[in-house]
């Protein structure tokens, strides 16, 4: 799906941002760029911060207008930094991303991005079928034109390769989990060690030990851990003895 | 709330990195930038590549280790490209924002960016309680660093600033959780008990222990859970005497 998309950067200044747009792409694997009129190009600017997108480059295609940067595209979305005097539909890239699920089917799609310092013009913008505003602070809304690249292609990204959220892995733990005995087996061992050691038996053994089994519980030991600390409470009851 | 989380800068290369850094930051509202050890700091490069944001280069901390960085955070995340040997929990960086809008009641946080060409270290990431991956194309991982910045910053600013807060109440502690510094204090009283009883020394103790961290770091224990550990551990070594 990724490679239907196409990335368009308009009159691109500095041959960095190129670059670090192409490398920004390939991470989240898109393939297809565009430049239209861009200030220098191919340059070593370009390749050197596109590491090892350097193929993307290559295979870039320049143009020397918007209109010929889309064509044949089902859908062009626009990027705009500030609110424009046009009416036209105003999109956060998380909506946008998820509306290319379907529009993917229909054909190809172009993403558009401007000039570092001015943005797209209104003319360019009128090309587009939506608008895409990416959330700033108020006090600095001026996002690298790489940096904008970097977070559409990861909302692309999200919405077309890794839609179903993965399993977030709370319990890391690769072994299995202990058992409500053991724990209470733990439980009763470190209560006896702590007696030993004269550190309950003085103010409220009964609120410590609340405590600490609501701290274990909401880890959620695994039988390896709960050896572990088992066998350090053996360690502590031999010294002791 | 932006304004109690951190970006932890690695032991970065590149200054260029680090100016684009504070860029990302600046546009989606976050302003605190600690640099650990980074190889050219202040420079020309990183002045120039931050554009507006050189104030937040101006008040950028450099410290020498990742543990002064992360002092006094309640919550460190580590970013990783890579599937690590270690058992940690793992996040995407959407559920890491929709996790700090709960997590920032209580202090700061600190998000750790690590080396451009090798990340964070294991012994870097065991500081960490919780670990993210930016998803990313599988014929290229490798994001540039200050582009892993803008994605994080992007993903807070739209769960801290763009949604309604409401805090859910899922940390059943009632207590303020404890610090990064007062957890790694804990460890080595921990570390130091266990070998005073002679628990560790014997077959392999860096294994034991970061097992251990991986149990308390999932817990996320409150001050007052830390200071119970710590009196048990204060009172198996003067049994031990």
């Amino acid at each position: 799906m990724l490679e239907n998309i196409r990335i368009v950067l308009v009159n691109t200044s500095h041959p960095g941002n190129i670059g670090a747009a192409a490398r920004a792409m390939k991470n989240m694997g898109l393939s297809k760029l565009v430049l239209v009129e861009p200030k220098e190009f191919p340059s070593y600017e370009a390749y050197s911060r596109a590491a090892g997108a350097d193929d993307l480059l290559g295979k870039a295609v320049s143009v020397s207008t918007l209109s010929e940067a889309v064509e044949g595209c089902v859908w062009v979305a626009g990027t705009s930094a500030r609110e424009r005097s046009i009416p036209w539909p105003l999109q956060a890239p998380r909506v946008f991303a998820s509306e290319c699920v379907e529009k993917l089917g229909q054909g190809e799609i172009a993403v558009v991005f401007g000039r570092e310092r001015t943005g797209l013009t209104n003319e360019e913008l009128e090309l587009c079928n939506v608008h895409i505003n990416i959330p700033t602070d108020d006090s600095y809304s001026s996002l690298n034109v790489a940096a904008a690249v970097q977070i559409l292609c990861y909302e692309l990204r999200l919405a077309l390769v890794d839609t179903v959220i993965k399993p977030t892995g709370k319990t890391p733990v690769e072994d299995t989990l202990a058992s409500a005995d053991q724990l209470e087996g733990m439980f009763e061992h470190m209560h006896q060690t702590m007696t030993d050691v004269e550190f309950l038996g003085t103010s409220n053994p009964a609120v410590i030990m609340r405590r600490l089994k609501s701290l274990f519980l909401r880890a959620q030991p695994s039988k390896r851990e709960v050896n572990i600390l088992r066998g350090f409470f053996t360690a502590v009851q031999s010294k002791d003895r």
